[in-house]
């Protein structure tokens, strides 16, 4: 009979982290992962992950959750990019500092595989369609849509690794604002 | 002895793209691809491509290598949009009239395959990253290269996709600056 493990998604996906930093993603093992997340088993893995790569991916649905949701409840007078702004604020408060750490570490896992790193290129693209999907339907153009999202994805990651690579006690919330507003001013020099 | 075989690359990526359309990406094996392409062998194949998913990909060295040298060719008072535009021109002029049947092809069978679609992902997200350090390479700065960069790609396969859905004698070339243009256009309403 399953048991009900407290937490088990967050310490199956720190406990991955850990290792993959470790000893290497290729090298670790599903059934490593659940035993260093406290004695969990591969079934409770496998409940929470379809495999050992998604369990690094763990956020994609999350995050454009709450990306459509902040631009859907954006006020009608808002320009794209203040929209985008919302949806940035949003999901940056969604990452407490224990996300911090792990971040750092999902990055240089990253580094080291090719197949990760074609997975993470997916998941921007994803998130960057979600959020144009979300600014079409709030009535913003097919084009400008696009833009404004890439224009944000770019922010979001560009935050999310000085905040990730630095050790003091600002929160995510705090590193978005100025990283998008010298974004909005790198537009206006485009051409 | 390996033989000198014609155009084997080329026909390879056709035949790879014909048996992926017919029969299904993941059905297909590469001694199906290389007896298609007119009798050659698995070996010969592999002296091309790494495996049979890299076959779709094969133009991303070369597409990348245009690009950067068509930025390092642009006159130093260029925009970084008007290097954009060149670049996209010169990556334009390497479609010829046959690949847009491929394209057409490629685009259904990617559509179909988790695994492919990341892979397209982290093609694009690599042709983006070439056009960014060629742009920052010839004197723009790191933002407003990444920006220009999305932006380009965008536009790039924008009008790829509207090439290879049209049945008119129009090439590439000529689908590029509409699509371009409109896209600088909506720039300047992001805010």
């Amino acid at each position: 009979m399953a048991r009900w493990e407290p937490n088990a998604r967050e310490r199956l996906v720190r406990s991955a982290v850990e290792l993959f930093a470790e000893q290497g993603y290729e090298a670790t093992t599903v059934t490593e992962i659940a035993e260093r997340a406290g004695g969990l088993t591969k079934t409770t893995f496998f409940r929470h992950f379809a495999d050992k790569r998604e369990v690094l991916f763990a956020g994609q649905e999350i995050h454009g959750r709450i990306v459509a949701e902040a631009i859907a409840e954006a006020p009608a007078s808002a320009t794209p990019l203040e929209m985008v702004g919302l949806a940035l604020d949003g999901l940056a408060s969604s990452f407490t500092e224990d996300r911090r750490d792990i971040g750092r570490k999902l990055r240089t896992v990253v580094a080291h595989s090719a197949e990760l790193q074609e997975r993470s290129a997916a998941k921007r693209a994803a998130l960057s369609e979600t959020m144009a999907r979300a600014l079409r339907t709030h009535g913003v153009s097919e084009l400008v849509a696009d833009l404004a999202a890439d224009l944000g994805v770019r922010a979001f990651y560009r935050a999310f690794d000085q905040w990730a690579s630095s050790a003091d006690s600002r929160t995510l919330v705090e590193y978005v604002p100025a990283v998008f507003s010298e974004l909005k001013t790198a537009v206006s020099v485009l051409e």
